[in-house]
């Protein structure tokens, strides 16, 4: 099937905020989702935006049977290792289920690889969860490591009143 | 024991630098360290920072025997998160062994915890090792969740040649 990678621009978050809910939703936690396409307009499109972001996108002849046109998206920002200087995380990774295994998650992913190495970023990182094998089985197929399984990382969270309370804590000089 | 919590300068790198490596010993992965104070120079010290940096400096008494007064950091930076919206992830939180145990590592994360609330973001994420049970520990009596434990997240990446690869195949257009 054709189709093809850009840029995201503004007028995609609404198509970019349903397939967030929907990625969620895969993940069994879709009522951690709580920010809409104004916030993702307003974060993603500014001078100094807090994202990037690719969109996958299919022909009218292809639409899918609610009329959708973009199927896909790759979400990364920049990231810095202290170890090896300027890196990309991969935020989310997604395509919907019936424009999978045409090969658009993997353009989608490549393309991210490919601004890593246009910008000189030595390193994409990404999360995933351990039940996810399709998505685990297709990292690892192409040459990604699993460091949690491999060297033991673990990832950890403050947010909400945990977060509060480590912030009300610090010292005042 | 005194000591003052500030944010880093460019005179700061060598420091921090050292500190870096100490760190990297530590987590029993010094090989990996390809970056020297002079890229942290020019990554967290420009118009558009790559990373932000705290610095726990004791006075001139307090010095070890090899005359070091800075004796921890904290360096992070800012991410996104497409259910929450702004974060943070602290990639480094570092007290010399000989001043753990006063109140600097608690004093380091609970600034960058503030820096949370002050520019609104609502989480603050890191990764940890999961032999290291005194981080661990440290963390987990703050509030932290682990991520990895309870709903399975594992940190992939791709680096090297298989990044290499992933950016040669992607699409044309």
């Amino acid at each position: 099937m054709e189709f093809t990678i850009r840029a995201a621009t503004p007028e995609d978050c609404k198509d970019i905020s349903r397939m967030i809910m929907e990625l969620a939703i895969y993940e069994k936690m879709p009522d951690q989702v709580k920010i809409s396409h104004k916030e993702l307009e307003q974060d993603g499109f500014s001078e100094n935006p807090f994202f990037h972001c690719l969109i996958a996108e299919v022909p009218e002849q292809h639409k899918n049977k609610e009329g959708h046109t973009k199927v896909g998206y790759a979400l990364y920002f920049y990231t810095y290792s202290t170890w090896k200087g300027r890196t990309v995380y991969l935020e989310d990774l997604y395509v919907m289920p019936e424009f999978r295994g045409k090969g658009i998650g993997k353009a989608l992913i490549s393309k991210v690889a490919q601004v890593c190495k246009e910008q000189q970023r030595v390193r994409l990182q990404l999360a995933a969860l351990d039940w996810n094998t399709p998505s685990l089985d297709f990292y690892l197929a192409k040459g990604a490591q699993d460091l949690t399984a491999s060297e033991g990382w673990h990832l950890i969270r403050f947010d909400g009143e945990a977060l509060d309370k480590l912030a009300q804590e610090a010292p005042k000089n």
